[in-house]
């Protein structure tokens, strides 16, 4: 068995609540703008639904590889297109700093306590399709105590791409066999092992808010399956 | 005047003391394979001596963009060949783990002290030539608490080439006027500031020993003059 040296992390819905998070915000944004028949919540999910097609069109090369800070740009305009507000409305400041909502987001409540703890003996990074900067301002905010920060555009290539695991092990100075991916993903999982890298799944059973039905099982037999971060130090012995 | 947001800095000679950590290493291989007419000082020198040219290698084009730990390996080789070691006798992962000396280079005695402070501010991160792999593990053995860590690879340049400069502002999410370089030399000042960033000068007179004659002095009016990073961070308010 190749010692385990590094654990990268799932951002999005493993390490933080996107969904609560961008509803809070588009919550204020839909008051202050009277828009009163449009749930936050049903926004930020229709905001999401465009996170898969947007970053397709960059991994089979109809498009360059675009920063994701650019597709949630581009996303939330289409997003309040379809829902018929007024974008002359709306200056383009509040909108870019809306858009950074996603450098906002909370961390599920054992993330911080379980990364301090495996920090003592790992590496630890994000391997996240945000950007650097996207990232970085979301662990200044919280306090996530990052090795590394690699963005997706340290790889050139979104996940479920090989490169952006690959790279990524490289970048860090390690085998695939020597990193480990945690995330709440089943299939993001998938696409790690198949590069060669350790699984870890930590369901976050409540991502999609409480009627959800996708991941809240591991789907394969897993290096590993713990609860939260915390468990996930605990078996790792830290 | 742009308010800054982030400081980068230069890493080897600005954060750490390379030529006494790589002597340390050196001088124990030295004694160890019982080559006792060299001296560790003079062949780390040699062996830094050998950086630019190989960095230069690659900023011309002459071979494509490689990472430092590539080249301080190759270096070491030929330094070694130079004083007549004989590469047959040793084990290639010895030299492995002698060229990550430069993974585990300390601190100046004031930076510890000054990021802590500088951090509660500004986002911090380096702006070195070192890889993210040797950054990382230079960091995590040291505690430098860095922000963010973008080697040279991410930029794909080597300083003084604009791009990495221009490209780690742009990667942080910054203007290069909202971007203020840390360095102890006047030559990687003078190259970011042609990029637009801010300047700050912090002398390190003893980085190439006790009879230094480069970079005691400011060569041009920088925008920051500073004894140290703690003094650093008291100008800057934190």
């Amino acid at each position: 068995m190749i010692a385990l040296k590094a654990l990268v992390f799932d951002v999005f819905g493993t390490v933080v609540d996107w969904r609560e998070g961008v509803a809070r915000e588009l919550a204020a944004f839909l008051a202050r703008h009277a828009i009163r028949d449009m749930d936050a919540h049903a926004l930020a999910d229709a905001w999401r639904r465009r996170y898969q097609p947007a970053m397709e069109a960059c991994r089979s090369g109809r498009r360059p590889f675009t920063r994701l800070d650019v597709l949630h740009r581009e996303n939330l305009e289409a997003v309040l297109l379809d829902v018929g507000a007024d974008l002359t409305a709306i200056a383009p400041q509040e909108l870019d700093d809306l858009n950074r909502a996603w450098h906002r987001l909370d961390p599920w409540p054992d993330v911080l306590a379980g990364l301090h703890r495996l920090k003592t003996r790992y590496i630890i990074a994000p391997l996240s399709n945000g950007n650097v900067s996207l990232l970085l301002n979301m662990a200044k905010r919280a306090g996530i105590p990052w090795d590394a920060i690699l963005g997706a555009e340290v790889a050139g290539a979104y996940k479920p791409q090989p490169e952006a695991y690959l790279r990524t092990a490289d970048i860090l100075g390690f085998t695939p066999g020597e990193v480990g991916l945690v995330a709440a993903h089943n299939n993001d999982l998938q696409a790690a092992r198949a590069c060669g890298l350790k699984a870890a799944f930590v369901p976050r059973p409540y991502e999609h808010g409480p009627h959800q039905t996708t991941d809240l099982v591991p789907a394969e037999s897993w290096d590993i399956v713990a609860a939260d971060f915390v468990d996930l130090a605990r078996q790792l012995g830290c």
